[in-house]
């Protein structure tokens, strides 16, 4: 299993790629709205394995990814989902709680793709290293993997949305997961129906654009 | 603030983008060993403005970033490392312990950018959507923040390393932040002493690294 690295040179990234890079992140969306077309279970390989080279504590690489096919598993989490958007629903009020149902929190319905993407705390590698005094920084390390995969995905053309409104221990149960494992992301994956660079909650006048500077502070 | 968004047209990522995001992420390292040069602080900038472009729950954009450039503030966190790293030494035996030590955990000494990474529980924006269920995704869009600014920081030949043996509520005192502030990420970042795609924890012989496929399990 363990191989040493072959020797290579390490490589420099021109300028044409800190633009391509730039606007792959702009272009990442949080995508909700999903044609129906099948995504090549080729293709989803290739973006998990590029989640895989993500850092982790220690190297405990605990990031397991459950590729939900199976119609009765959709139907239990999008039943959690809709029990948990309803609870959600009634902390709002009037227009608010309208708006919110209108923003179709999740693509559960249309998206071809299904994974669920969680920590295993009891994962045998990394000997604990690093996350003594910050032990969340084990869940922390899939979340990174997520955002790859998410990098990963646009720059292919395909689209994510991170369904959050579940229940997690549910949706554990639902996937007959280990009880180890936490989840972290419920995500929907698909080609989506229409690209832009301004986020769906902005599109759907949720809240406005703010200013970025403001949240860079220096002590000098 | 709000602008409508310029018309623009879906940029396409061919697959010459694709093998260099694939050499991106197989060349980000995490980083202990730095040259003493300074970072341009215009590259610091454009890489927390890569990473301000990350997903947020329900848009709450609660990453709020600290340049730490004071000497005191500094030595205070360092003094931080070195209780939590003689702690967590104490937690391994003999060989074991010693190999710990010489993983050289921090290149808190050497770094020439010292950045702290928090979320910030009080933010504003989002008006909670999202994380009612799953209130740790606050922090979690942080964990995705930082995992974009490595990823940008590499493409620039910049190293990343994250230091997470530290006690997060003595960080916050020590760079005085406001309480609702959690500490998310300590980075040292730099020019990194030399480049390699394997992890450092594998070159010290911490683990040997660990066929991915395991992680994949496909519910039909």
């Amino acid at each position: 299993m363990t191989q040493p690295a072959p020797i290579e040179r390490p490589p420099r990234f021109d300028a044409a790629f800190h633009a391509q890079l730039e606007q792959l992140c702009r272009w990442r969306r949080d995508v909700r709205r999903f044609r129906s077309e099948p995504l090549d279970p080729g293709l989803l390989d290739r973006l998990i394995r590029l989640a895989l080279l993500s850092p982790s504590v220690g190297n405990s690489q605990p990031w397991r990814f459950v590729k939900v096919d199976d119609a009765h598993r959709r139907a239990g989490v999008r039943a959690s989902f809709v029990t948990c958007n309803q609870a959600a629903l009634a902390t709002y009020e009037g227009e608010r709680a309208a708006l919110y149902a209108r923003l179709k929190l999740a693509g559960l319905d249309q998206a071809p793709v299904h994974l669920a993407v969680f920590a295993d705390s009891a994962t045998g590698l990394g000997g604990g290293l690093g996350r003594r005094t910050m032990p969340e920084t084990l869940t922390w390390s899939v979340v990174g993997a997520v955002q790859t995969l998410w990098l990963a995905a646009r720059a292919h053309g395909v689209g994510v949305g991170w369904v959050s409104i579940l229940d997690p221990a549910e949706v554990r149960s639902i996937l007959s997961v280990p009880d180890a494992w936490s989840l972290v992301a419920y995500l929907c994956i698909g080609w989506p129906e229409e690209e832009h660079t301004d986020p769906e909650l902005h599109r759907a006048g949720w809240q406005p654009r703010v200013e970025d500077l403001h949240r860079v502070v220096v002590q000098r």
